[in-house]
């Protein structure tokens, strides 16, 4: 049985057509939905080194939509004995929390048919670096909090704008894995 | 009572003197290893928006060494009804466990007085999408797992090449964000 999502016309840049054609996809056929994302790391010097992001899994094949690299580096700033050419790797969480909640903001204003005119966050993440240093086995290594804020303008009134956030917020893979974890495991080949 | 940690000379890239006295500033001023670090986001249009990380305050003081934004756009590809004008926010969290474990490698392996040679990694996360798409209640939204394999060669045997691997992941702020989760605080302005 394939239930029908009710359409809506595009809206805040989002084909909500094919976002409900997707979800349509996903309901009929399951294994659509399982992604396997990527990246390479090359270390260049000290604690500087640059991230490589194109290729992934998803939809039932390897995606080919992206022809060219996505290249990032990282790097500790100057007082953290590094050289200073990106940001550190915690920053980037920052971002991906950001990012991945924003994204999720547009989508669901577009599902719910509210045009946006703007959404901006700040995000900041406290951090005792007695942890990652050994200093304090009382410190744990990553941040103790992070806080986010979002400023959002649209056309509808403010409780629905704040629960575009928090459905954003209750779907966002981001905020999923920051707040619950994940396994991570680290394998070695040396030579 | 200060201890004075033992010296070596620079290595890998790493100024292991600065990191050295670094240590031992945070140890006679505990105060000086508290960071706060910070992004700001902007939504463009659909899924692709965009953040700008720059300040930060750490060892007493706002930091005034980054004299330029850098900026990284996020984005949802074709197959996700978005544009593709950067990497997925899930695909920067790849990024930044590997190079959290990178850059703690190469400052271990200075202290340690091993000499690399090559370091890289690649990263794999497996995600569902029936989660972030609301179409299974059994299924997170995050990844279920994630995935780091370093190769790595250096002037040492196997098994300390190894070492310097693990003990970069006991130390790692991002591996321990990723593994155990963090509070995250989410608030809304609007208007």
């Amino acid at each position: 049985m394939t239930t029908i999502s009710p359409t809506r016309p595009p809206l805040n840049g989002v084909d909500t057509p094919t976002l409900f054609a997707t979800l349509d996809a996903a309901k009929g056929t399951p294994d659509l939905a399982k992604f396997q994302f990527r990246a390479t790391n090359r270390w260049l010097s000290g604690t500087h080194n640059r991230s490589t992001i194109r290729g992934f899994y998803g939809a039932g094949q390897e995606d080919t939509s992206r022809t060219e690299d996505f290249t990032y580096d990282a790097d500790h700033p100057a007082v953290l004995v590094g050289t200073g050419h990106g940001p550190t790797p915690v920053e980037f969480l920052l971002h991906a929390i950001a990012a991945c909640l924003t994204a999720g903001i547009a989508n669901i204003a577009a599902a719910r048919g509210v045009a946006l005119h703007a959404v901006s966050s700040t995000v900041e993440g406290d951090i005792d670096l007695l942890g990652i240093l050994g200093l304090s086995d009382r410190v744990r290594n990553g941040y103790q909090g992070i806080r986010v804020s979002f400023q959002i303008s649209g056309d509808a009134p403010p409780e629905v704008l704040r629960a575009l956030v928090e459905q954003s917020r209750a779907r966002s893979a981001v905020y999923d894995v920051l707040t619950n974890g994940v396994p991570v495991s680290v394998e070695v080949s040396s030579g």
